[in-house]
């Protein structure tokens, strides 16, 4: 049996590059990339495998940082003996077009007025995400990638890449996605951005030398976080237990679930950037794989090798977006799993399943590498 | 076949008491309730139907007010020939104390300072609500309602009344509702009011001299609104559609969905009290129909009768919720009847899918009736 271990003390490394034409034709640049490496790179650059982070993440995906005791974000499945086993494989992982954890955001420098861009950072998609992860696989000299694979915002950066730059990569791993939010998904983030930008703080986005919209985005974070539980994982977890001690104030958290969503809420407005929550999340809802088309026909041709993984429980992103995503490969006669696992979790599954992940994904890329 | 009419132009009405223990043991006086009444009593006063709204809902449940062209909230069931057939029956609806439509509420004037009571209004709870309902009952002479009924809230108020009142009750309706909050439903209730509260104009509830936290409670609305829907009503309802012209700001409303509530939220916060809404969500997620025992327990020896609805679609009261309602009378020998009505609309389904409720409710109400 393989010890599974820890990848250990990792550091993130910048790329940069002068810049890159988004999909709206407007150039954005220079441009960093903050990503992250585990494992080796093989003679021939074939065993590479990209994971894409969802809204929230970063390119830490797993091991620990100088100092730091909490893991990356997939540090149960990245490692040596892990569903992306460290000994096989070269993992990268890198941080979003447009996120705010080193890769260039709405809160980095805007070269022309030396201040953040604030709201004058220009509108990002999910393809001119995967843009920038070209420009640092080009970087890293690799020309195809064993694998590309993320969840939920992930996901969809996955289906992005077999949309588009599917003579790239050998495979896709997309779980707990969809080809294109629904009006529900939509509301729910379109919440979230009103609660940001109802925060005086916010200041139409030019907040970065004062005070931070901390209290919109704590509501915004907390809408998200309902979302990712499912009812059943909620009871479960909180019931209708109430926090120990009675506070003076009428509408203090009463409920361990309400001191829950609050505490969480406020640890993200300490490690998030309010503007980049807002063109995160539009990307998101503006993002159709299909480009308008049936899916099927965007795929036609299409070599690479599909794993759609869906949860049960997850209502946020439910089983049948995943459904759809595996029926357009079918229809395109491209090769595809699909497996959809019992989980009481919720959206929030495709971090915490990591046992059921661990068991599909080594045999899934135990079967794409050796072919 | 009946003609179904409108029950006409309506006056809201008002009864002033001394005022009443709360169930805290706080004593909450004057009291002012508002309510309406639709048909006529008869002359031994045993076709009374108490109607009772959910958290945004008012005494205005049927007829039209003098120059006004929107209806009351149920006036699809509430006339001449409908459900609630104002030629049979004598349909009564107030509006719920701690309420902001003519009933006290905490911004009606306190009389301690002359100013409205903001938060020094105290905490209340479902039961004292029904309290208040029982207040008005008494004052309108009579014994014995042939029904309460209510969706939502109201059917948390209808379970309280079989609770504790049921010998003033021949029925209860009791529609897409539950025995208690999930955390989930607490979950969604809580992130609202964090989003009023997060309103710098909210002022800790003293903002009624001066601007109201207009955003802060759109915010709450929209989020109530998505809960209030299905993912199928939002997909036929708007799809991806996106709204006509391009705004030049970036985070604008570009879908249907986002514009829709959007209007939703602005329009609720024209009608209704910030601080009501922290009140009377507070008392929803603070309500257990069964006072921590088993309901069935509760039900003991009861001999009103019990319609019980849900909605499939409804994933804010799911129909678990309703069956443990239908359980616990089977297992108490209460006579209850169930129906899982067959529906996309989500929890709005209560009002809106009138005419299978005028069918169910038709029915029970002259079997009821002719007991």
């Amino acid at each position: 049996m393989v010890d599974k271990k820890s990848i250990g003390v990792v550091k993130t490394q910048f790329f940069d590059f002068d810049g890159l034409t988004l999909e709206s034709k407007e150039k954005l640049g220079p441009v960093t990339i903050a990503y992250e490496t585990y494992g080796e790179l093989n003679p021939n650059n074939s065993n590479a495998v990209l994971l894409l982070h969802a809204l929230s993440g970063d390119a830490h995906a797993a091991g620990f940082h100088e100092g730091e005791d909490k893991p990356g974000w997939w540090d149960d499945l990245v490692g040596p003996g892990k569903a992306f086993d460290t000994q096989k494989y070269f993992v990268i992982c890198s941080n979003i077009l447009g996120g705010c954890k080193g890769s260039t955001g709405p809160s980095s420098i805007d070269p022309a007025t030396g201040k953040p861009y604030a709201l004058d950072f220009p509108s990002i998609t999910i393809g001119d995400m995967v843009n920038a992860q070209l420009k640092l696989i080009d970087h890293l000299g690799i020309k195809k990638l064993l694998a590309v694979a993320g969840g939920s915002m992930g996901g969809m950066q996955a289906l992005e890449w077999l949309a588009k730059h599917n003579e790239r990569i050998q495979s896709a791993i997309v779980i707990a996605t969809a080809l294109r939010h629904s009006p529900q998904q939509i509301a729910f983030d379109e919440v979230g951005r009103q609660a940001v930008m109802a925060d005086p703080n916010w200041k139409s986005g030019r907040y970065y030398e004062g005070p931070l919209p901390s209290r919109g985005l704590t509501v915004a974070r907390m809408i998200g976080h309902i979302t990712y539980m499912s009812d059943t994982s909620m009871a479960e977890k909180f019931g209708r237990q109430r926090k120990n001690g009675i506070e003076p104030f009428k509408f203090t958290a009463d409920f361990e679930v309400e001191g829950y969503l609050r505490y969480r809420g406020d640890s993200f407005v300490k490690r998030f950037d309010a503007n980049s929550y807002l063109y995160i999340t539009k990307a998101m809802d503006n993002f159709d794989a299909s480009g308008g088309k049936n899916f099927h026909e965007v795929l036609k041709g299409v070599r690479a090798k599909v794993l759609v993984i869906a949860f049960k429980s997850d209502w946020l992103y439910p089983s049948y977006q995943s459904k759809e995503i595996v029926k357009a490969c079918k229809l395109a006669g491209v090769d595809a799993t699909y497996c959809e696992v019992n989980s009481t979790y919720g959206h929030d599954a495709f971090l915490l399943e990591t046992q059921q992940e661990t068991h599909l994904i080594t045999h899934y890329l135990k079967k794409v590498s050796s072919k």
